[in-house]
């Protein structure tokens, strides 16, 4: 018998859902115990109720399981939520509730103000806002949350940046792969030959979410960062990897070989804790001129690093360059379940 | 017998000069008579030595011509240029010597003093500069350009903009269609599910034509237009159409309703002029959230019309939104076309 | 007032029904005067209904046009439908009992003994069937349809061989566009960069109604074609035209130029009563070795013409070939149009 | 000191030429210790005169190395080719002569009677040709080939149908990914939304390997197995992995779930010897209605393995199918590999 902490999956048919399976198949800590989805799958086997779309097996385990009912009887302490956001904002509070720790990469909650919105690497002292939680004293429950899938990438290039030369404005053009919208999602006739301007609520969670991971912890709340930020979302013919071409103003002026190195050079607890998830290096520097390309660099580090690129001077802010990032590993199952481990490592998860 | 001007094509065999065929088939004033292209091509039938990559067949006519070596002897005086800048560099400047006049898309002399770069609906009055060129005095023969296929929608999208607000800084990232890079130009095996942050000095030309080309006519120069201005090029699969979102600060703060009118609204001399080529609105502002779309819309006006969308709020500059315009038409044979068109009523074509 | 007849849409808001839209803007005959589609469009604004896929714009009168109950009640008398086969089911019985000649293209009715399944190029008398209708004798009424967007582009490319040659055996392998599946559809997580080798049902409809297109009018039935017929279905990423790898067996031998000049010489009824959609030709040869291609060649005839291409000797049949197909015009709204016109010309449009 | 067989490589910056480096990383038996390509590369090193396609780094060792003349003085005596045909025709016999074992993934030798077309899994014993070859009797060295990429997934799909129940007639149609036409290969513009029903040599490849493979070896020559054999050949918007609809018509006739059995239960000798880069399961049946598919399933057994799947009646010949098989793994440089592997087993490396 497995001495793994036993977790559960919300929303395991999903795109992040078979992430969240395909990640945690051989993880040291965690095993998948329990799973579950929408009504409508509810009572059937993993293996026929989910369109699988990963180029690995579904675990074999994990295919026989039933789907349970999305509800906290019954269910493990420990919840992977992958839930749109409607209806996150209706389970999760239940969940949590009911005495779980809730790791949700769902948006329904990053912005509340005792919910802590992490990635471990960039702000894992975030997570003390547990203990303000009203679920956490009364049941043991609590929800932490990771950001979007675009603002995952944005952040880490950003961190080193902003703890060395302390950023002053930031300027964002991302151009997304279609997995980042989940199953079926994009339909092909919108996407094939084509850019689409345009994705709902994007931008917003991305400028909100990026000042409040750069923020600082304040008692019961998180002062978010106070530089000005724009970002501009765009989806693309990608099937993996959001490219996003970024411009930022620093306060201290910074050399290009010490901007690199920052990069190069970041490591977080994660790393020093070796989480099993933790890439070796969060963020990584390509020399190439024409990297980081989403076909062939989005895998790097396990899909855990953020791949930043063309480092040049702006002609109106200080630096461009481009970044990329896994949108559904480090962007979605590879963060929650980053930010699982910070929190078993830390004692939250008993 | 016809009293249509006679032109000629230089580099007839690549995408743009396939283009210049396709939009002169049924031109009231201009036939092609003549058309060159590498040492390669001389004299073999047009419709063998090129690898056609249009929808619309080669015209009869077109088909059954010689390619003439690539020399001003013999050539017509009106002369289409659609070569690579390298070679541009030697020959435009032949054929000017040699008393032609050279309507070209090559990025060879864009950047010269005395050679103007000119979109019509933006600064025709720069076409004075002909006048100033060594060649004119001597053989009548001149030089003139329009600017990269990615600052032309640029410029259009920003005149209208900065004639009424006057613009002090604008930054740029591009999604650019692989027709840009010409035949047979990007491999399938670096751009299918990719995005490539990098086009060779694309983000230079941007930003220097697109200061030149919104800048005034100062005797024998133009002065650049005194915004900041700051580009990002990527490549993305998509066949016509390149993709920008954009971002601009303006000395006079404006309302989004008398933006969306100042593109609306926006007419110039070739609309005045009724030029064959102009579109009936240079501009136009689509008022859908997702739009404009290469795919969808990079067709509007023929080709000619730069479609702009998605005006909101900037946290950094004023104003964010995205253009879209067709690459090889508005943005290289139709830019050249309609030069030569305002050219021919303002009596330079003789 | 217009003296056109007033046609109705059964289906309007799908990608079928924004095609018969754009094909009867400007239609001599028709006009659309009535529009209908699920029961969540209902009262609602053609414009604000749909989600419209092509590059043309809405009609403006269209645009305007509510949206009406689906039901044959206030319905014009001509009806041209592109439901889903299960509604379709139930709603054309509806329509033909109440009246109204549809015009289907729907697989719902196909195979029924006394439907005629119809190309005017291909089998213009089957038509005669709709007098074996019990409807016709009831109420006027009358279902004709067209077939499967894959058997069109193939039931053209053989009609010109079985004529002279005498088909004996048929093998088709498509390659299939993505608007086949109309919108949304594929998901593009699906499609990108991939080959999906299944389309549900796609097989069987080809192969039976490729045989009852070249069957025989038998009294109140359609004996079908004797030859033996084989069909794999595959979708690619394409966005508009299926291709088809086709290799037949021929009761009279053929010499190559026979079979190239039975394609470019067809002509049938719709050609010789000039009917508005008819193309030109039918059918093309391309002499090109790698010709037809979809991106290329899927407009030809304003998406009328069915193009073939590749004739060369098969090792086990007799001839291969490469057939193409604009599968939502020939394949869908022209196949029903031009249905439309040849009733019309044949005095069943009252 | 390794006592690995130091291997060379002819065309190593070729897109199977970056295959063979990727797969010989970390071989328990070869290491790279040779490379060369184009005179054009001589003298430069591996990281910067190759253009690297894959998503795995360049091993650091290979990246230093430089390119040396492509002369067999010097060279290795195992060396894997990866030449375009008309270099090969050239090289592969100056090598074989000066004494190597040229394990190649040319065309040019393919079909030379005394030179052995092998798939370990299918015709191991055909290597005995290389005992028939002049070059061996006065060198040692030799030549050993590997079929075409579409070959050769065809005939792992057979070969155990053919041991079984023996082909009497093979059809076969094939969606091929771009990888296969090499770097630059095919241009994005032809390809984007596009199907290309044409490659060059292709079906006649496939038609002669396909029966040369099956084949018996006679004394100094090798009798094609004398089932009819026809393909037809198609270029589509894939990264990796040719996708083939097949028909088969077969002797002894079969239940489907004999056949399904066939393929699942195929063992041959590079299992039985535990070759390195032999997979567990040659071919395996996918029971999903629509697998394989090419970007799910194509690394299926590291890429070694070929998918088939869709069984089922066939209304001309017996039984139709579809295929998949990674085409620069299994199809080229894990084709040589394995063969390598083979000659190894079999003492013919010395």
């Amino acid at each position: 018998m497995s001495n793994k902490l036993s977790v559960g999956i919300l929303g395991a048919t999903g795109i992040v859902g078979q992430r969240f399976i395909q990640m945690l198949e051989r993880h040291p800590w965690f095993e998948v115990a329990w799973l579950a989805a929408s009504d409508r799958s509810e009572g059937r086997p993993y293996a026929e109720a989910v369109r699988w779309r990963l180029k690995t097996a579904i675990p074999a385990d994990v295919a026989r399981m039933t789907l349970a009912p999305a509800k906290p009887e019954g269910a493990p302490k420990i919840i992977f939520a992958a839930l749109d956001s409607s209806i996150a904002r209706e389970l999760e509070p239940q969940f949590a509730a009911g005495g779980c720790a809730v790791v949700s990469n769902s948006s329904a909650l990053r912005m509340q103000a005792d919910v802590p919105l992490v990635i471990p690497e960039v702000n894992a002292d975030h997570i003390r806002l547990i203990d303000k939680q009203s679920w956490r004293s009364k049941s043991g429950g609590y929800v932490v949350t990771n950001p979007n899938c675009s603002a995952i990438g944005l952040a880490l290039a950003l961190a080193p940046l902003h703890r060395r030369f302390t950023l002053e404005t930031v300027m964002a053009v991302t151009m997304q792969a279609v997995s980042g919208a989940g199953y079926p999602g994009v339909p092909s006739l919108d996407i094939l030959g084509n850019v689409i301007p345009y994705i709902a609520n994007e931008e917003e969670k991305m400028e909100e979410e990026t000042q409040k991971l750069l923020g600082t912890l304040n008692g019961a709340r998180i002062d978010p960062a106070p530089f000005a930020m724009s970002a501009q979302c765009n989806r693309v013919a990608v099937e993996d990897g959001h490219t996003e071409s970024i411009a930022v103003r620093l306060k201290q002026k910074a050399q290009p070989q010490e901007i690199i190195a920052a990069w190069n050079d970041f490591r977080a607890e994660p790393q020093q804790l070796r989480l099993p998830s933790a890439p070796e290096r969060p963020v990584v520097y390509m020399t190439a001129a024409d990297r980081p390309q989403p076909r062939f660099d989005c895998d790097l580090g396990g899909g855990m690093t953020t791949a930043v690129g063309r480092l040049r001077k702006c002609n109106v802010l200080d630096w461009k360059f481009t970044s990329l990032s896994h949108n559904t590993i480090r962007g979605a199952a590879g963060a929650a379940l980053l930010n699982a481990e910070l929190l078993k490592a830390k004692g939250y998860l008993g």
